[in-house]
């Protein structure tokens, strides 16, 4: 702390209760007797609460406490760990901790330039790695290890590096958030700015997510959630901590890309064809040179070598300029935005040189200049000292993780560009909608399907024509104006699987069919022991994709919204994607994208491409009946939602809603 | 060569036309000329042709063949590699190459001990870094560097390797292969006898295919057929060359696991965590310890830290030998068969401690020891000297590869224990259905819906109760016998979307219906200009699970047998699985496995499960058409093959099949 507090010409006051001095400066008995205000207070004590409520009171900054045997410990220390956060949330006291520890005062070297690398860390031990790539020339310009957050949390850390004009990139080791909302504000904030988050989150699998729990106490949110949170704000999720040095190095220190084709530069045939298949693969796009360029290329390149991309050189020419005229040649092309040289086996005569022509064209070029080192040992002088002692050629070990982070800022590049904060586009007030719903709400209740279908409507979701009728001689009549050929259920509060009980008859063509189905719809019923307020009489509708659309509450994030393809695929496969409030129209379309069966909107085997405008729409309106309901809609399922063929809507055939307490 | 003769004691001798010596050696100036008889010649020349001539006539044993320009370069290349060739097998005389180089003759480590890696690569460049795993402390026994493979192939090789008593395990970069065949003929040598093989092999894309072609020359094959027949013969695909040095050492090194459980000890609580999570979510299993052993294990760590598994040190101890006892402890289990510990980020004064008590216990168990070091400097002498020094330890850069490697490994054991060469299995006299379906096939024709199924029934496949009628009178004396209800179509050799051309009628129950359909199905065969050889009427099978069953043939492989789940899952999603024959029935019940849509065969919304035998012998039996056929099936189509519930068989509801020429 000594060394930390002299390079940062900070005051040091160590206070102890009984010791004279410590590491020989002079101790304090307590905060009340130090001579100033106190900024910051580092407490390594046991049982923190007594000295962070002595700091409350001298109205100290911040604090750091570093104890453990909190949330993390179970029920006794989340109380303990409850008080800590009152007494800070009573005073002007922000607090850092508990259960973290000194990573923040670690020595940063400050002979690197550039854009930095900030770190925010709920494990100190899991940030060593992207810690240690200053070791290899690359800048860190703050670590938070955030530890168990009983205060300032992860989002906190996000905002604040997000301002700071130093950080390039912000990455990020999680294993819970402390607040769903929080967390999407703070990406929210740091996407507007354009400013590249990557983030491990612990949460794969449920070992992954229990084991994580019980190290910082936080919530890990189900994974599917997380995964799209993550990807509705741009946060870019990898797995590994490798992943994350590599991805967080590159968006940290790369510009803007200028184009997004990509060019495998290598010295042996097999190499580029090897790279161009996992790059490829990887969803890189690798544009064919023009005949032009080929042309140009082959002035230095013999003409039995390919120059398409990849461009194989047979042997990086060295005893001229040849070499460096190549390279530039190649990020001369406007379709070039990133060219990658993998090096796989560093042969000293001919590598030595390539490495040289790259970092010199690299520093020559505002387009990115990726070297994959192939080597296993790593210690050869042109990768240690020339290489990396460049800071515009990025360098990687394994073509995997140079794919992943040309990729991760490609992409990066193409989110902030359209980006457009959900946040800005939520509505403000309630809708009119809003109080037609709520009269329709019985807490705690599963609402009969026709009240469900009445909700919808109040949302301005379609339903098919339908009357609730109670006598068979009604139903005639409904059918009547409904329209032949019609559907009839059994309706009533709580009543699942009508299908399988026989309560659902289609296909009615005729008065007396009508007729007969009520009595048999009733008789069921009574003697399934259900009770109905009615049998519904629906029109029929049946050309169109079968979706389903529903709502579920996610302990972490609040009411989410689910789509996916109805039928087998949803029941077999689970094709479904989910939507984190708030959320855009893009991001809803983004959902549907996403889905593994999407072909079937686009229509297969001959039909028809299906209405995807109205599906987003009941998408959005459903997102919004979430967000205004809130936790008085405790569960909604749409399903089947049909979509109709393009230009005639969406209905929704069925509906469940279940109401909060 | 002069420094490779020495090593291994052979005799060396130059030979040139015109020089009368070589880097100071006399030269001869013809083959003819030399001394004795030729056991390996080098060919260093442009135009290779007549040397290999002049060897094959002086009854050289060996040559390799450096010179490019040959399949790699196109028509003419072709040709004259063929050319090649053909000398070749006229003579008693074996080749290397051409578009080889001399890899085989580079100097290998004769210090390192234990079981090596034994390489294989069509470019020479991509073997480097496998090569260069001698500088870590890993074995090279022998690299064989194939080219364009005009007489040697892969095959060759791994054939070779698979018999040395020094190989651990062989490592393969493949950009394609010469045949098929003889490659899976190979892969089944090396799986008798236990040897792992781990392949890169390029062509997950059409670019990487293209590219790989354009190289060495050779078929790439459809991936998804490759990928197929890898895994049957369980060869390991890997896709970075850095997957395939760690997955390579590991499995060259590592004993016989005792058992699957893997375990993860850490020293920090996130460290577990996150490696837990990725463990699992590799399909790796992690046994909770038991209660027993975790109290053994509390003996030395602390209460408060979870030791279920992940086991969390809270830091190795380091002042005694409780570190060591806690490895022990977790070695000594018999749920587990292998530790991971991943060292996230190296603090000298205890992570030295525990290397080096890792290595130590490494030296005393028989199970895997597995070290991460997290570190991305990889200059620490923990890493450098203690670890790599270490032969017991596998040692990994990134928890992804090491995890990669320990799944292998695991399977790979899995495998051999259970493994049944199809070779062995396959028949070697054709069926008696054989002389049946020869009577039924018309060359280069695409057979009737009616002659198609008779095909199947020649292999024991059961088709619909049906019978073909070419009048409405015979049509309902037929729909008598079938039994109602049935389903009627017109019949006709190179009928296609017979559904779409509305030239099937399903669901009829009685004779008028049978009447009208009759005149229906052949009126509109005459108004869409299609020429029947009928109409067939047929039992009508409702109650199953769709599937489709089919062979197609492959470049590289021959015919193969596709099975996947019909209806929207194959159109749809493709979800399909491939069979290289030879297959067993193991073998069918993996490609069954590996459907996405695999539940529906298990039974959802209370269906009953599919008859699952009875699927896999429609598989097998389709396998035993495809071989016995060969070229004279060019194509086969059961769509759907209807799978009824448990023990009530499956149906061909329909079939096509195209006859080759």
């Amino acid at each position: 702390m000594a060394d930390w507090a002299g390079r940062v010409g900070a005051r040091l006051y160590p206070v102890h209760p009984s010791r004279p001095s410590v590491f020989g400066t002079p101790c304090s008995p307590s905060v009340a007797d130090l001579p100033e205000q106190v900024d910051l207070a580092v407490v390594l004590v046991g049982d923190p609460l007594p000295v962070v409520e002595e700091l409350a009171e001298a109205k100290a900054r911040f604090a750091v406490v570093f104890a453990s045997g909190f949330a993390e410990t179970g029920e006794a220390g989340a109380a303990a760990q409850r008080r800590l956060a009152e007494v800070v949330a009573q005073s002007g006291l922000r607090l850092l901790g508990p259960n973290t520890n000194l990573n923040a005062f670690e020595r940063f070297r400050d002979d690197l330039e550039g854009p930095a690398i900030a770190l925010i860390t709920q494990s100190g031990h899991q940030g060593r790695p992207v810690f240690a790539l200053q070791e290899l020339g690359i800048r860190l310009s703050h670590w938070a290890p955030t530890g168990n957050e009983a205060d300032l949390e992860t989002a906190d850390f996000l905002s604040y590096f997000a301002e700071r004009p130093e950080v390039g990139a912000i990455a990020c080791y999680l294993e819970g958030l402390k607040d769903g909302r929080s967390f999407l504000l703070a990406a929210d904030r740091a996407a507007r700015r354009g400013v590249p988050v990557v983030a491990v989150k612990v949460g794969r699998t449920e070992t992954g997510a229990r084991t994580a729990a019980s190290h910082t106490g936080k919530l890990t949110g189900a994974d599917a959630v997380v995964d799209a949170a993550l990807r509705q704000f741009g946060v870019i999720r990898v797995d590994g901590l490798d992943e994350l040095q590599d991805t967080a190095a590159l968006l940290a220190r790369a510009r803007p890309p200028r184009a997004d084709g990509v060019v495998v530069y290598s010295i042996s045939g097999g190499t580029g064809a090897h790279v161009a298949d996992l790059a490829t693969e990887a969803g890189l796009r690798l544009p064919v040179l023009s005949e032009a360029r080929q042309a140009e290329l082959h002035q230095w390149i013999p003409e039995y070598l390919s120059v398409a991309n990849p461009v194989d050189n047979g042997g990086h020419p060295v005893g001229d300029e040849r070499g460096r005229k190549i390279i530039d040649a190649i990020l001369d092309d406007p379709a070039v935005g990133v060219l990658i040289c993998p090096i796989t086996g560093p042969f000293p005569p001919l590598s030595d040189r390539l490495v040289r022509d790259l970092v010199d064209a690299a520093e020559q070029t505002d387009k990115l200049v990726c070297v994959v080192w192939g080597s296993p040992v790593g210690t050869e002088p042109a990768y240690r000292d020339v290489l990396l002692g460049s800071s515009r050629v990025a360098t990687f070990r394994t073509v995997g993780n140079c794919l992943t982070a040309v990729r991760a800022h490609l992409a990066h590049h193409r989110f902030t560009t359209g980006y457009r904060s959900p946040f800005d586009e939520a509505p403000r007030t309630p809708s009119p909608s809003y109080r037609k719903a709520q009269a329709l709400m019985h807490p705690g209740e599963q609402l009969s399907e026709h009240a469900a279908k009445q909700l919808l409507r109040a949302y301005g979701i379609r339903v098919p024509r339908e009357q609730l009728v109670t006598s068979a001689a009604a139903a005639v009549r409904a059918a009547g104006l409904v329209g032949y050929p019609v559907v009839m259920k059994a309706s009533g509060a709580r009543i699942a699987h009508k299908t399988e009980l026989g309560l659902v008859k289609i296909g009615l063509t005729s008065a007396s069919q009508v007729r007969d189905a009520y009595r048999e719809l009733t008789d069921i019923a009574r003697y399934e022991g259900v009770s109905l307020d009615g049998v519904l009489v629906c029109q029929m509708v049946e050309q169109g994709v079968e979706m389903v659309v529903g709502v579920t509450h996610d302990d972490l994030f609040g009411p989410t919204v689910t789509v996916g393809l109805g039928g087998v695929l949803v029941e077999v496969l689970r094709d479904t994607a989910v939507g984190v409030p708030p959320f855009g129209e893009e991001q809803a379309r983004d959902m549907l994208a996403g889905l593994r069966g999407r072909a079937l909107l686009d229509g297969v085997r001959g039909r028809p491409p299906a209405d995807l405008d109205a599906l987003v729409e009941v998408v959005l309106r459903v997102q919004r009946m979430a967000l205004e309901l809130g936790d008085r809609l405790a569960e909604l399922d749409i399903n089947p939602l049909m979509v109709l063929p393009q230009g005639q809507g969406a209905v929704a055939l069925d509906a469940l809603a279940v109401c909060g307490r």
